[in-house]
């Protein structure tokens, strides 16, 4: 679990206070600011002290494990040592803030730990500040990493923030469709769980609470306003604590695949994904394309037109290897059901 | 926030591996177990390594500081140090096992520490195991003592469990009328936080689902089965973390001054006077009616009769003294509407 929780509007202005007792002598404390917030006022609250740094990370992408060896390399040779990670935006920006923490303080390459319990020693002070609702990165025992041989998390005890500070006021000037891509990976998650075959009252509970938020949100409200946002941010911080009994499912498998060979980002490409597994979800489908129309949202189409075959491979072998999603989905005979036939069918109308 | 939590039925088999990488050289666990279980089966699943010991707790009395005091000399002068304390019981035993673990490396008396953020140094390793649910101190950052002076938690970051292990199959053998008491604990939790003038959305969707919770498992089921321990168990916890952004209000602060003079356990001290409040609280005191009859249950009455008005006085200054308690419920005028006549009146109605 991620140690201290803070939640409430206006919390962003006790960060100084919230980091003070975590500061050492002659290390800074390096903020690590979704390049979104360039020129924009949030980067005059944050609290420099002496040789603090701001870096702005280019989200542009999905997080490489190249670009985390590059950071950490970076303040290493900067600093030698550093204080703490703060990590300030989306769901990119929260998994690449704890991946450079533990790579301040581990050997090596981030690409040789994706993967279970590989990680060796615990990173440095690792805080995550959500300014996106929906992944639920804040609590998660992950960091989603794209590597040279496959997209795959550090997941270890040693990855969850020391602390996460949930502020809805930040989440107040989201792009609007950014913010439903990445409220709808919530949503999606909670789909895939809820309905999947690994489940017990802890990742239920949680589950149950964050669908009922995210359709409070973006169903049964007429207007965008604070409780939405307050709200967004509970649904995504009850979904991420439901993922820690239960699996995804069919929309992240697939989701997956477009991301490794397209750059597709998880939130979009959930939603790609999801406008076309009626088949699997009915009523879930039915309801996400209500929600679509609902917040007058584009759903990007024909984007897998005219790829090679090689590349229509390429997605789905990375797909088909999610074997625990997909058993979670379709159950242990998922393999008769979910064919590569069928997959590349699929990805086809995607 | 707590650690690690593990939750599933059958955890507790996993007892050994969770705690092997706490064990010290020579230091033994501390296995701190409620009396109930003398001679029961359970306490031959601890397991049991060099020179770890079991301490049944005297829970019939909530805990006393001098009690916390006494246990924990008496780990001192057996044993130096410990290599952890394993709470294993219902909310007095998980306050106790908290406390403790406090005492092993707080100078002085618990009692000295009976407020906010006074506690110096973290304790000794914990864990806790509740065999009851609906407290929420698994999950709290506190740990309720009736002290020399007043009863009053332990509050502080070094007071939450380092870990916990939820496993609902250890509910099972509750004895019904306890297993409700300390279901409505969390019942009343609910409402008088969600009812309450303290709230926001973090507390809001914890106790929103923990009410759903308690309201399956004492309404809606026909009878008691396992999915009533999963779902009390998960009550549990959510109406602990609720109260993180909140605060209850005056059934509890009643139920306080009951048992600071007659000692009445804290459970069972919110449902005799729950019963009475149906001035402040009028759905749901219908509803807590409706959950008394169908589970069969007797709510003790008349437990005031006849005590002097020293003992009325001492109980009312108790139960006016938590003031946050009553703004909560009441506002920030409360003063005006409990008077120390109105609430003389309550207590001789219980």
């Amino acid at each position: 679990m991620v140690d201290y929780v803070v939640y409430g509007r206006g919390s962003f202005n006790q960060l100084d206070e919230i980091i003070a007792p975590q500061r050492k002598e002659g290390k800074p404390m390096i903020f690590l600011v979704d390049h979104f917030f360039e020129g924009r006022s949030l980067i005059n609250s944050i609290p420099l002290k002496g040789n603090d740094k701001i870096i702005f990370a280019d989200v542009t992408f999905e997080p490489k494990t190249t670009y985390v060896d590059k950071l950490a390399k970076q303040l290493k040779d900067e600093f030698g040592a550093v204080s703490g990670i703060i990590g300030i935006g989306g769901g990119s920006t929260m998994d690449l803030a704890k991946a450079v923490s533990l790579m301040m303080n581990n050997p090596g390459s981030s690409a040789d730990y994706q993967g279970w319990d590989l990680v060796k020693f615990p990173g440095v002070y690792k805080v995550g500040i959500p300014t996106l609702s929906g992944t639920g990165a804040e609590v998660s025992r992950t960091t989603v990493l794209t590597g040279p041989a496959k997209k795959l998390g550090m997941n270890s005890d040693f990855t969850p923030f020391d602390q996460i500070v949930l502020d809805p006021g930040l989440t107040a000037n989201a792009p609007v469709n950014q913010r439903f891509y990445t409220g709808m990976d919530c949503y999606i998650h909670c789909i895939e769980s809820l309905q999947g075959t690994y489940l017990n009252e802890f990742s239920k509970s949680y589950g149950e609470k964050a669908l009922e938020l995210c359709r409070n949100v973006f169903i049964k409200k007429e207007k965008w306003d604070n409780e939405s946002d307050d709200q967004l941010m509970m649904a995504s911080y009850a979904g991420g604590m439901s993922i820690a009994y239960s699996q995804v499912g069919g929309a992240h498998a697939v989701s997956y695949g477009l991301s490794y060979l397209l750059g597709i980002k998880h939130g979009i490409g959930n939603c790609i994904v999801m406008n076309h597994l009626g088949e699997y979800y009915p009523e879930a489908v039915k309801e996400f394309k209500c929600m679509v129309e609902k917040n007058k949202v584009e759903i990007p189409k024909g984007i897998c037109k005219g790829l090679a075959d090689e590349q229509f491979d390429s997605m789905i072998n990375v797909s088909l290897g999610m074997k625990p999603l997909w058993e979670n989905a379709l159950g242990k005979e998922w393999e008769k059901i979910m064919t590569k036939e069928k997959l590349r069918a699929l990805f086809e109308k995607l």
